[in-house]
């Protein structure tokens, strides 16, 4: 179960949030990016798109060790958002969307530990693209010394689901107006070589599996 | 052009910076949800997804009255991410996204004046779900009081964008590694209607055109 403080207490729509944990992985394990929220020394927010790993409980979250963002002062944000549809209402104020998303509070800690940091790295490489650990040229020490990792406990978080049908108004239901829900989907397409990669190195199959799930 | 303030200065990355005022418009009318980012009362940042809308060189955000983050207290920073695909390099370290981001800070002014609220739930909704404005039935004076609305100008703003394949380490290129760019795309499915939606009411064409833009 995901515990209710402060920050996670369902404030408006009690009746989108998931209280369990398995929720929540859910939501982290099908993204590829998160929102990462942060205060700036000046004291206003900035949010910025970055990339990230779940290793159980913790989530991972990497960068430039020159990134202000990344140095494991003060507490921040981390939402994941998949947008799954544009619910189409027969009034203008019940449009709506359909989305799961989950929100992460807390304060990263720097990790230092060279076997934890190669853990985290390898699970924020294999969110974006599995498999790939294994098949390309693993970080040299320096690449490894410019890269900052921080963990972030998976402890205050929050999730919220909405699906289906728009909940329009008693008296509209019986408007002549077409209501539904419009699905948005992502998905993969081709692999694009690198113009500079030689011929005969073909698309591994941990990638071209992925851009064709049904071959 | 977009002005450059401490908030906006481009930091790492600097070649993908975009700093024309249309870049900016590009990848917010390319939108459908931003990720509005605040202060809480506490000092500690929350990042929640959020619907808005354009009018030139203003940005919409609405939300329940009773919602804390839309009081017009403070600063924000809005950010709005496409994810365009996954860039495969030869190394670990050298793995990247594809992608257009935006992102605005600012002190929204919550909108009083009638005719703007109008107009900025409408370029809300429109952003959302074109067309339907004119489709469904319009708010009461009822719903528009439990709404808020606030403007965000677009005067502080940054946009980055990433394109094509890796950029790898020069001595890596030799590997026999596969390198690219995995594309990701969002589409429409086929619009689901209501089950209570009555028989005989058909998919408005600014619904299924949006669908299947191809047919």
């Amino acid at each position: 179960m995901l515990s209710t403080t402060p920050r996670t207490r369902p404030g408006r729509m009690k009746e989108r949030a998931r209280t369990g944990r398995e929720d929540l992985y859910a939501v982290l394990d099908a993204g590829l990016i998160c929102h990462l929220g942060v205060v700036r020394p000046d004291g206003t927010p900035t949010v910025l798109p970055t990339c990230y790993g779940r290793i159980g409980d913790t989530l991972y979250l990497h960068g430039s060790t020159g990134s202000p963002s990344l140095r494991g002062e003060g507490e921040v944000c981390v939402t994941v958002t998949h947008l799954d549809g544009i619910v189409l209402a027969r009034s203008v104020f019940n449009h709506s969307v359909n989305y799961r998303s989950a929100v992460v509070y807390g304060r990263p800690r720097v990790v230092t530990d060279p076997e934890e940091r190669l853990a985290g790295l390898r699970a924020i490489t294999e969110r974006l693209a599995p498999g790939q650990w294994d098949a390309v040229r693993l970080p040299t020490r320096k690449e490894l010394a410019a890269t900052a990792l921080v963990a972030l406990s998976l402890a205050e978080a929050s999730v919220k689901v909405r699906q289906g049908p728009p909940d329009d108004e008693e008296e509209d239901y019986a408007l002549p107006v077409w209501a539904g829900v419009l699905p948005l989907r992502a998905s993969w397409g081709e692999p694009e070589a690198d113009p500079a990669l030689p011929a005969g190195v073909d698309v591994p199959g941990h990638i071209a599996s992925r851009a064709a799930p049904g071959r």
